[in-house]
């Protein structure tokens, strides 16, 4: 019995209640992975774990060796891949899902922070004024409630804080997982994307890694390149070619 | 002919090139308000000129008496009005869309905000050292550049300025245009909703105004007033209800 990981989508971190920060992920491309997997595996058991989004596409066809796990935040995403962790022994792990780099810290009204930043420049207890100011910009105290709807009457400033990187901790949970990582840069040269690429591998002990320059994606084409021990093994120029480049390059060439 | 507006779904608004603010309108409703005014006008000459976000779903039938106008965020908004203005005059306006109160000011790493507040307070050329604080927070000058992706190195502060409030230019533009305004809050009294609804017609001369609370809107049931004169004339209890109430009470009930 095979099981497999597949995040899709891009994260949703709130600012209010109405309010959210999002990405440009759309899902799509982890969807179609999914699909050449589901066809690769033929009539094999195995079960695909798919995390997805509450924005991403589904994957089709869906059936009952594909279990889906909705998530929105960060948060919920570490919570679903803890879940399926406990409960299996992950084979492969394709982590395409856009998670937020950060969530809310706090948001605030700018005259009420710059109140705050002055009272507490009157004691500087040791610190230097920049130092003070850190700290309040840090963990402000008189923040708006979190949640609650912000009103519009006054311009506002929103404190963002980093996420913990989900990508790192896979293979701490099980190093024999095979795993998948992706990097999304802007305007890059392919060199300067392979270095990424082979640093993202590095840190998180990535099998593999799709590299891809949101410069170079259009609704028909994709470039990308995958990655693997520093070197660049293939070359895609479609979502298609890539999920069958993934599949085949993670379950084996054997169909 | 009769020329009616329908705005729909939620502005997006970019923090940078991947990330963006966006809210919960799915632009549902106005698909449904759309729907119902085309079986309520029949056979008549009309045009329904549909502004959407890219996230709405779109309306169904769409058909040559619909014209889509596909918008992102604030700005792209008002310019589809006045585009639709410039060329029509406008009998009924629906401006069900959910503009963001807020767009992206500038984006900044705690520490060199903190180092350019500190900065400035060495000069406070006549002014307490609050004034000078919001001076910073409201206009900075060592932000990141625009659009560019933020590095996920550092904790974030992001300023939000409020966007121009685009129901008030409505009858600024036509004093005859018919205009149904929205106004969505969460967790309040219906006193309060009327009251709040009634500002909302007062400031910007609207028609009607639908008035609804979040807490009271779920998959299936979506509880609504509509308040004329500062009165409530109508209750619904789904978004069918409120699609049919709006366009009976907008364009007559002759059918």
């Amino acid at each position: 019995m095979k099981h497999i990981v597949i995040t899709a989508g891009g994260t949703v971190e709130n600012i209010d209640e109405v309010r959210k920060i999002t990405n440009t992920s759309t899902g799509r491309l982890a969807s179609l992975i999914c699909k050449e997997a589901i066809n690769h595996l033929g009539k094999e058991h195995y079960t695909i774990h798919y995390i997805k989004s509450v924005n991403a596409v589904s994957p089709e066809p869906v059936g009952d060796k594909v279990k889906i796990y909705q998530v929105s935040d960060t948060k919920s995403v570490i919570e679903a891949i803890d879940e399926v962790y406990s409960q299996n022994a992950i084979d492969y792990f394709v982590h395409a899902m856009a998670i937020s780099d950060f969530t809310t810290a706090y948001t605030m009204p700018i005259d009420i922070l710059a109140k705050e930043i002055a009272e507490n420049l009157a004691h500087l207890e040791g610190k230097s004024m920049e130092e003070k100011i850190v700290e309040v910009l840090s963990f402000p105290k008189n923040t708006l409630p979190k949640g609650q709807k912000i009103s519009s009457k006054q311009d506002i400033i929103l404190g963002l804080k980093r996420t913990p990187k989900v990508i790192h901790h896979i293979k701490e949970k099980d190093p024999n997982t095979f795993l998948v990582g992706f990097k999304l840069l802007s305007g890059v040269t392919e060199d300067k994307l392979l270095k990424v690429a082979t640093k993202l591998a590095n840190d998180n002990h990535c099998d593999l890694v799709l590299a891809n320059d949101m410069q170079r994606i259009t609704d028909k084409k994709h470039e990308a390149i995958l990655v693997e021990d520093g070197c660049i093994i293939d070359r895609y120029n479609t979502k298609d070619e890539i999920a069958k480049g993934i599949v085949n390059r993670m379950l084996g060439e054997n169909k």
